[in-house]
């Protein structure tokens, strides 16, 4: 049954969803309370400082990826609402592991806080790929010039979670180690000619 | 006396609220902090996520059920004004009872919880039969082709409170049972041909 | 100078940090932690819960306020702006004096929390006076039609400072008294013809 | 590599992070608590108030400049997307620096705090110049109107992060000298002709 949701008012309620999702990852991170000293207190929270612009960046690369992948389609049916309603849920969720990542990171219990966080991210990359998958296998769901390239952005945006989930098995043995290797990916995603960011051509 | 606020203003108004309602939710799952294991402390959050996941879909599904109803509407007035601020701070609200049973569901005092939460679900969903009561009486307001619809969509729309409302009454027996029911109600109206949800056609 | 922001624009960004500030009310109310018994503890809190639906209602009132004030406006010079961004500033604040009443109302420091809630409300509603009043000195910012409704509504927007301020007054001797006041003239506003949200024709 | 984001859907974007960032200030301000005398509490939060008040403009005033800046944009490059993803990062996590200093202000460890906030608005101003300077190397970016006048637009966009920097100088002899040296700077940004936030023209 095809729904009558426009693609661009599913684009832009996505858009509010993930801008939010964003903006709220800093209220994770603690300020100095007035009893603190300052430059300590703000060197004690270095890790959360160091998470937040990782997962700023994780969401802001997944609006770069949502609103391309929102260009190439024309009609918008059931299953394509709800794997998106799924990826909004998942992207909304990660204040709760940047918040633990951030709180451990340094700590005694950093490997499952880091394994955690980086299954976290795999979780919400996969659903960029189940959601390709479903485009995928519903031409009709996108505008015809882009039916070529969904299959390449599917193949693509497997990219994401792999990586994502390397960094999650790296976690058990190096908890700082996997959040470069994240923020590694990241850097790759933002100037990479085959990131799953990029738009197809 | 008419209002001329148009209904695409009075839509986008309310995608903002509904997002930020959604995306605030997670603000009440608390992370592990440093002191805690990460695991332990995680598996003790499990009813909170449970809840987050309940209550993050109930608010998509009312976000798709407010889109189908406003793709119908052709002019706003008061009364249809002030039902949709009703249904706003109903929604704007659940984050309050989503807490509450996340703090409950597997202590001793899990029923009034549920109830609570399952109470403040009927209230949300009721607004919506409210909303469609009000464009039944008042036909000018729909698009001429919508008419005939929306007596169709107003009885459907009675399923949500009607089924939340069972779950209220569950809770009383089975607070577990309640969630669960809640979560088979959400299920219905995702693939659902008769759902709330669905757009009448 | 005239700045050259898109009145449509203005609204938009507006419309955005309206709707945040009316969803960020809820985190105020403290949802019963897993030691507390439930009934009780929400029992309690009747008032954060009370405080919170007036809350709500000022900010959507305020919001059909603005909205009918910008479809008047055809350009934004730089003095509309920046009161337009006080007017925001002063809404963004609400949740303090929210949640100061909302802790207070039935304490033995009511009163001072209800003068602070009241006057807070005041200092919202008269940047609408302010607004209209910059608008009536500068016939050339409003679609010609608007001109001359533009004086009646400036007369009308005095209405909710006015009310407000006697609430603030009359919350010295009854802290609750303040807060009913406060409902009714919500209810006027919502209801009653020359409320200042009311379009003016 | 050209990105097809259309310069209207990344200025959306930016306009709801930059929104909920300015919101979401005022959380960080504790309203008195059930306990606590209204008055004293309220006296006592001034210096969050005054940095409120303070911080809340500085993203209203970076809003307009943003938008100044996209309404000349009319490609949407990969560097802009991640510098502006930057500039976002960095408004979001304001109300880290702004608890900070509320928290720290008439305390003993009131340098260190307002070195940090002054330092924080600095690197959020630089993000401007960074951007305009991406916009002058490529011209054909911008619309062919403006290209003479994003070279003045880069010059005055300087005036930001220079003040802020002074500001943060001077904290460290006078915490309350610089947060009213910030004060001042926005005002002369609001009624300033050569303000960065003023269209070049």
């Amino acid at each position: 049954m095809a729904e009558a949701i426009a693609p661009g008012r599913l684009a832009a309620f996505s858009d509010g969803v993930i801008a939010i999702a964003a903006t709220l990852l800093i209220l994770e991170v603690k300020a100095p309370s007035a009893g603190e000293e300052v430059w300590p207190a703000l060197r004690h929270e270095w890790p959360a400082l160091a998470v937040y612009a990782v997962s700023f960046l994780v969401i802001g690369i997944a609006w770069i990826h949502h609103h391309n992948m929102f260009h190439q389609v024309r009609r918008v049916d059931r299953g394509l609402l709800f794997l998106n309603l799924g990826m909004l849920a998942t992207l909304s969720y990660l204040p709760l592991p940047t918040a633990t990542l951030g709180n451990h990171l340094t700590g005694h219990d950093a490997a499952p806080a880091a394994v955690f966080y980086s299954a976290s991210l795999t979780l919400a990359a996969a659903w960029f790929t189940l959601l390709w998958n479903h485009l995928c296998a519903r031409p009709y769901l996108l505008h015809p010039a882009a039916r070529e390239l969904a299959h390449e952005a599917r193949r693509r945006s497997l990219l994401g979670p792999v990586s994502y989930l390397l960094a999650a098995l790296l976690a058990f043995v190096s908890p700082i180690g996997s959040l470069i290797l994240n923020a590694a990916i990241i850097l790759y995603f933002i100037v990479g000619r085959r990131s799953p960011a990029a738009r197809v051509q």
